[in-house]
């Protein structure tokens, strides 16, 4: 049965200071449980319905609840969640060394997080398994960023640090789009490097631009005056991927 | 002064019920409402700061009427906005002939506004201005279709229609992504055609898969198991554009 405590629990989650402090954050939804239960997260709770819970064998070590679709909605952050939830342990942040034959982003302050979890789905897709988030970037963790990832969030890591400091110590090439660079349709990314995505109303910020060594541009060919920050991640990386 | 029948007229609008009954929608904040000014959009009322209402020249058929920022934030749907709000009418929804050298994005229930905004603008910048849409694919004049469209309502056209109907009388090649298609890094679009983008759960219907004459895949490096709708109509258009 589901405590008030659990309850109470549960909803803490939602706020940044309390994952934090628990080291803990929520999963909604079957394909995203799924995900998790497949991952190298520590799942802690499984919150589902009768059905949910008989479909699946879990861990001895995570405790299993059941509840009623209502109670699930309840629980839910932002959206109807009527058939699961998961409490995991969050994975302690280890500096990233990306090596010399692989690409990774850099986010330089993406605050929606809508547009996290895109990006961090987007990736995955094109084969990118690892982040550098400035400390802006909206948090990993948040409920709306783990659902928007669509299942990617287990197998995509994001670090958060100071990027100038973390650019000023790279060695590798890294890309950044300005309305002023070379068209992505005809740069040569080689095997690896690190790819910028700038701010979604400011773009890059000058303190990261001076880091960039190669200056790309994805080609217009209408009036937007921009592109969405996920979907100028989509366009570069299919053209970084494509031979 | 902002009457109380104004605030409740205004708030109305945010329902598409009274939106089509009073053939009127709202445009919120600075850019966006400049957008509509320079459109071919007719205006009816600006709701602005005095500030805002000083700062430009506005036809004599537009209602002006000064608000204080936090009146403003009260009007606002779903997001903060404290300089501007316009009113304008909407444009009659006009059966779409698509020419044999222009490329238009058919939306087969496309139901996430943000995702339809940012198609939207999307699309305006690789120079696609006709969208047909299905009748369940989120309402063009919605407010936060408008907001994530970032000005790019004000030059892409949507028509709402039965699209099996449409498709069944068209000559143009039907372009769609399946998960067996042909490689877009190696397709050739041609001069013109029809985009299909696929619902965000369940991608595209049989009804109008049925249309489709030239299945295409973006090819995937990683392991999510499909990209966002928006992802995908960007990583197309740009593949379509290229030369």
């Amino acid at each position: 049965m589901l405590s008030k405590a659990k309850v109470k629990f549960i909803k803490s989650l939602q706020i940044k200071k309390y994952r934090k402090q628990e080291q803990c954050f929520i999963v909604q939804g079957a394909k995203s449980v799924q995900e998790l239960l497949q991952s190298g997260f520590e799942v802690v709770t499984v919150v589902g319905t009768e059905e949910f819970l008989a479909s699946g064998r879990f861990p001895q070590s995570v405790e299993c609840i059941a509840a009623s679709p209502r109670e699930l909605e309840g629980l839910g952050e932002y959206q109807s969640n009527d058939s699961v939830l998961a409490i995991a342990r969050m994975r302690p942040s280890k500096p990233m060394t990306i090596g010399g034959n692989e690409f990774a982003l850099v986010l330089d302050d993406i605050r929606d997080p809508g547009n996290l979890g895109t990006i961090i789905r987007t990736a995955d897709w094109f084969g990118i398994s690892r982040i550098i988030a400035s400390e802006e970037t909206a948090d990993f963790y948040n409920a709306k960023v783990i659902s928007s990832t669509m299942g990617s969030f287990a197998r995509v890591e994001v670090f958060y640090t100071d990027l100038q400091q973390y650019l000023a110590q790279v060695t590798h090439r890294v890309y950044g789009a300005f309305l002023d660079g070379h068209d992505v349709h005809g740069t040569d990314f080689g095997n690896g490097g690190l790819i910028v995505i700038g701010n979604e109303s400011r773009g890059i910020s000058p303190e990261v631009e001076k880091y960039v060594t190669d200056r790309i541009t994805i080609p217009r060919y209408g009036q937007a005056e921009s592109l969405n920050a996920a979907i100028a991640t989509a366009v570069i990386c299919d053209n970084v991927r494509r031979r």
